[in-house]
This record gives structure tokens, C-alpha cells and sequence, in this order.
């Protein structure tokens, strides 16, 4: 039997703050709150503020927790929940247990995992992955994180290491990622490869209709999308190598796991159908027909929520239910 | 309770023949029989053959077999066991059941997969999968094929369509694949494939000591791999190139699933140790660190036998045991 009116925390880690919120299983948020982490903070000093947090909220909402969802950045040790590695915005959680404080704290289960992963539960509990047993997913941002659902769950690997999309390699000799390998789909889909695209494209131009070279400098890619909407060829350009980029990547797991849907998360999703319409039109050129068959792309339905709604949703999703 | 001493039929379907062979749960062979198939035999005379047989057999071996498996190329439909796509090389099963003839003919339970499924099913239960909980497998021969082994299964995706680890993309610019799309994996490592890199080596050399061009003309893949072992410089770099493709598929995968071991299984894996080292010397460069630590990658276990034994093994896989 599942229990009603059960109640999750998610707590969300950024490079610079954590976002923490209560939310119940049918996904309905009870307010964030966005706590600041100051570069010097000690992890007893983090977690400190986010107990307080959560207990304070739980008094005003007169819930109580069933659960403690935690998302971060960088490689999650699943049984202890250290960060391994990526965690270079967070240094006081470097090889720490981002699961130990909490846990002794409030005497609860508390799960952590990357971001992405998390994304990723939370549109299969509470977002456009609820119709689908299996997908695919990346999340597109200043990385590029990804997760696969297979079978009704997050697959995680042996590891919990798994889902590495933005670490697929699209050419052998392409510029050195973060990784260490060359040529990674990130090089070519974050935030700021659209950016540093779009400005290499129009400097080779002349800046023409495409505005004076200082506003240049501080594009966004937000701004590139918007220009690619109202006409600007250049941003047009950019946003359909992108899409490309990103059919590959989807068709290419098409072809490896046959799933039912990919998703575009993060914060360049919300970027619509801009973005979407070309990755579908493109698509094809990467799959084998029989598997592309029926296969939807979306992008993901939770936004700015998204964060702190999967971090709760890896609750319901390892608790079952 | 597992039943002892059940006994399995493995059918592997090539282009011009069925292999077929009695197998126990151990995995030892009981022989095989390789029955010609000719270009305009129907369905019915194929199936009546393949049946003959195993009766023959299963009489001379004094055994019953508990279920039968079946291996074929192309896309198999798991639940009718129809070929989808793909059995060019055999036009009496477009479109038919694999399995419906056998089924009604033995009244057993039959499966039927995609030949790279059941050489991974084979790896995994008498083969070096065996020691793996996940593993990825690639089938390097005339094509190539792959297989994910997940959580000690063979992963099939949502309509079993899954695995097509020779249809990753490589080059979005480079040469038109069989499946439509562009620089396939398959187009840069599959046995044609190393065979033109060879010929055309030389010849953009002069033929040198590599011998001249009427044999140049019948080089086979097996030769290459000779040749290279014995020094012959265009043959060692046409190794070291068809090993660094392997070692970025594997890469990419060990990003995107975090497996135990990574496979190389089909007939080209028989060249053993001269390609398997600069693998494993190159998966380094398109990995993370992380997810590699602690990959294995070897060649299959299962050589001349590896068909029939993975079509068995498929049953055993499917009825658990």
C-alpha cells in the first residue's frame, strides 16, 4: 500500500547557494528557499543552515519528512554519498558524505545524487517522463549532464557513475574538455559553446546587424536564442549546429538503448521550440528508422523547480511508490 | 531449486547457413551441425531441416532439451520473435516468426534475439561476462554488433531493438552506413573496413614490402592482424587506428553506463592481444577517469563457438538459472 500525504525534502546544491523545498508526492512544491554558500563555508556550516532550514519549514507547513532528497554536482558515491569528484564549486564537500549530517540530524533516510540524475527522477515522478517507462536525458547549462531511465528507474551503473552524456565524444581531435578527453558533446552544446559560437561566428562577419562588438562580449545564450527567433541568420545558424549536435547525441543513444523518449533539461530547454524543432527535424540523420520509431523528444516540463523537485523526487523513486 | 542437467538447442542463423548444437547449463557443446541454407529455400523447408535435426540429435545425445534458442542478424521482435529488419543475407524470414515453427513443432518454450544479444548472453553465462554484473559487447566482423549487459541481464530496450553500438556515430560527415546515416563505427572497424584501410595504405605507398597488388586485392582482416604482428608498418597502423575506434566506443560507453568490463567478441577477436593492447592503451583518452577505474577489457571467451552457444545461452538467460 502506498501512504498518502507522505512529504519529501529537496535540497538542491549549486556552485553558490542550495536550494531547499518541501514537496509532496504528487510533485506540488511548497515554496523554495534559495540559502547562500559563501566560498569559505565548512561543510558543519552548510548543513547546519540546511537543517535549520528544513526544521524551520516543517514547523510553518506542520509536515513532517518521510525523506531527504539531496542533488550535486560532480560524481556521487551512491552507498555513502561522497562526492568522488566534479565538486570544484563546493570544496568543503570534497570526498565528504553530503548524506552523514543530515541523516544523524533528522533520523530519516537521506539519499544524494548528481544533479543530472536527479533532474531526471524528477520528470519521471512529477514531469513529462511520467507517460515513459524509459528515456533518455541531458541537461543542458554551463555543463552538459545526462541520465537514463530505463525500466521504470534511473540506471546508475555499477558505480552510481553513470549517465555521462555530455562526455560523449563527437570528434577525436576536438578541444580538450574538462574530462580530459577531446571533443565532447559539452564543447559543443553548453551555454557557453552557444555563446562563444555565436560571437566567433558574427566577429568572422563584421558585426553587421548583429550589434557592436562590446555587447558582443557579454551575449548570453538566452540573447542568442531570442536573436535566432527574430531572424538574426547568425543566431539561426548557431541554434540548428546545436540542435544538430544534439540529434546526434540522441540518436546515437537511440540506436544503444531503444527507449521510448529523450528530454532536453536544464536551463537552456527553456529555450522551447527554437531549440526543439530542429533536434527533431534532425534526428533522423543519426538513428536507424526501426528504433527512432515513436520515439518523442521533449523538453522537460519542470523548470526553475526542476532542482529542487528532482532532488526530492530520487525519494519517492528509491522508496518506490 | 534449479533442475540439473537441462539441455538447450542453440540455432545460429547466418547468411548461408544454421548452425545448430545441444548445449548443457554449463555451456559444454554436445557438437554442432552446420546446415547449408540455399538462397531460395522457403521458411517451411528451413525450419523442417533445422527440426529434423535436433530430433536426430536429441536422440543420439539421449536427451531432451528443456527450450530452444535461436540467433539471428537484424532486428528481432522479442515477443513474435519476427525479423523486423535486417536478414537481408535471408529473405524467407522477412517478416516471419522465428520462433512460431519450432514452437509448434517441439511444443517448448523458443526465444529468438539478435546474434549480438545472444554473444553477450553467451559471455554472461559461460563465457568472461560470467564474472560481471554489467559489461559492453561489441561483435567485430563483416558488420558489428553490440550488446549492454545491465544488472546481469541482456539490456533490450523498449522493443528489444537495443544495442546498436555499431551504429554510434563517429563522423557526422564521414561515409553513408548501410543504416542511413553517416560514419558509423561499423564503417571504420568492421572487417571490410580494416581491409580498405589496409589496401589503401599501400597504395598510396607503392606496394613496398607489403606485397604486390593482385594479393593486396584478397586481403583478408585476419591477414592485416598477421602482418601487423610480424612488423609490417601499414598494417600496424591500420591496427592502432581500428584499436583507437574500439577504444572511444568503449570509452563512451564506460561514460554513459559505468560497466565492469568492456567485450570484444566476432570473428575479429581473434586477433587477441595485437589489437586488445592498444585498446586498452587508448580507452584512457576518451573516458573519465572515474567510471574507468577498474574496467576490464578483454576478448570474448567464446570463439568458433560463440554463435550456438549464445543462442543456448539466451534461454538460460530468459528462464533464469
Amino acid at each position: 500500500m502506498r501512504q498518502k500525504n507522505r512529504y519529501f525534502c529537496g535540497v538542491d546544491f549549486g556552485g553558490t547557494a542550495a536550494k531547499v523545498g518541501i514537496v509532496d508526492e504528487e510533485g506540488q512544491l511548497f515554496g523554495t528557499e534559495r540559502l547562500e554558500i559563501s566560498a569559505g563555508q565548512s561543510y558543519q556550516d552548510i548543513f547546519g543552515t540546511v537543517a535549520h532550514y528544513i526544521r524551520r519549514r516543517c514547523r510553518e507547513l506542520e509536515v513532517q519528512v518521510t525523506a531527504i532528497g539531496i542533488g550535486s554536482p560532480g560524481f556521487i558515491d551512491r552507498e555513502e554519498g561522497r562526492v568522488l569528484q566534479g565538486s570544484e564549486n563546493l570544496p568543503a564537500f570534497k570526498n565528504r558524505s553530503l548524506i552523514k549530517c543530515l541523516k544523524e540530524d533528522f533520523r530519516l533516510p537521506v539519499f544524494a545524487d548528481n544533479d543530472a540524475n536527479c533532474a531526471a527522477a524528477g520528470e519521471l515522478k512529477f514531469g513529462i517522463g511520467a507517460g515513459y517507462d524509459s528515456f533518455v536525458m541531458i541537461t543542458l547549462g554551463a555543463g552538459i549532464g545526462g541520465a537514463l531511465v530505463l525500466e521504470g528507474r534511473v540506471f546508475r551503473g555499477t558505480r552510481g557513475l553513470a549517465g555521462e552524456i555530455g562526455h560523449l565524444c563527437l570528434d577525436a581531435l576536438g578541444p580538450f574538455c574538462t574530462c580530459g578527453s577531446r571533443g565532447c558533446f559539452e564543447q559543443y552544446a553548453s551555454s557557453w559553446a552557444i555563446e562563444r559560437s555565436y560571437r566567433e561566428k558574427v566577429a568572422k562577419r563584421g558585426s553587421g546587424d548583429s550589434g557592436d562588438p562590446e555587447q558582443l562580449r557579454s551575449i548570453s545564450t538566452e540573447m542568442v536564442f531570442r536573436r535566432a527567433q527574430a531572424g538574426d541568420r547568425w543566431a539561426g545558424q548557431v541554434v540548428r549546429e546545436t540542435a544538430r549536435h544534439i540529434a546526434r547525441v540522441f540518436g546515437n543513444l537511440v540506436n544503444i538503448f531503444n527507449p521510448e523518449a529523450c528530454i532536453i533539461g536544464g536551463g537552456i530547454s527553456a529555450a522551447g521550440e527554437v531549440l526543439l524543432q530542429p533536434v527533431q527535424d534532425y534526428i533522423a540523420d543519426f538513428a536507424w528508422p526501426l528504433p527512432l520509431q515513436g520515439v518523442r523528444i521533449h523538453t522537460a516540463a519542470l523548470q526553475n523547480d526542476a532542482g529542487v523537485l528532482g532532488a526530492a523526487a530520487q525519494c519517492l523513486e528509491r522508496l518506490g511508490g
